[in-house]
């Protein structure tokens, strides 16, 4: 394994403005996101601002998915930050993109945790290296 | 203003590994390094994954702090993302690199929402362009 974790950042432009200024939308398409693209929620926050735009966060046992919006400008800025090969965070990008009506996006593909610098950094040797282990603690408190 | 937000991705190695499996602690340092940054928290997020790691995220009213940790590796991957001139990610950061007690530590410097590429992507025109009003909406639900 190359890398511990992949982490896609998207300007998105000309978004619909009605749609990013809608908490609870832009709570479901980022919640249906996560779903599309294989991950498993563990807990969704969002949060509306006064007078305009939508921050919230989803954390996936893969993970987190991100967004921010800023309806005056159309603009939003998301991140889908996963672990492992059972998730696309392509998929749920392309979702995003259809729903929130954008005409123009770029995304920035970064590598987060690469293998061979944790190895080169670490005065220990790793042998098997792997993602963080999917299975979720019952006991959060 | 040439950004809406800056975005500073952290590759944290050589953690204490005690430390990243706790989400306890985590959780207040993350807390803390957004109080420090000068960011006002919305809400706090974290979870423990079993058999380890640590996944959480600050939302805070200039953006928001995530963190996923991989004890095993001694390695955390950090996310600070902040609007407006009254935050400074860097003092959080170098808190976190303190508290993680992390001896050697890379970091990316994103651009998030620059306005001459909102500007210009958009079919309207944008006089003065603000970053994220940050009064947050009393009713949330």
């Amino acid at each position: 394994m190359q890398q511990l974790g992949r982490h896609i950042l998207v300007e998105m432009y000309n978004c619909d403005k009605e749609i990013l200024n809608n908490h609870k939308l832009i709570e479901g398409y980022m919640n249906e996101a996560a779903e599309k693209s294989g991950a498993t929620i563990v807990q969704s926050v969002f949060h509306m601002f006064n007078p305009w735009g939508v921050s919230g966060a989803v954390i996936i046992q893969e993970s987190h998915l991100t967004i921010h919006t800023w309806p005056e400008y159309g603009y939003a800025a998301i991140d889908l930050f996963t672990c492992g090969d059972s998730v696309d965070p392509w998929i749920g990008l392309d979702y995003l993109k259809t729903m929130l009506k954008s005409n123009k996006i770029e995304i920035k593909d970064i590598i987060r945790g690469e293998t061979s610098k944790i190895r080169y950094f670490s005065n220990e040797r790793f042998q098997n290296m792997h993602f963080k282990p999917i299975n979720l603690e019952e006991n959060n408190d």
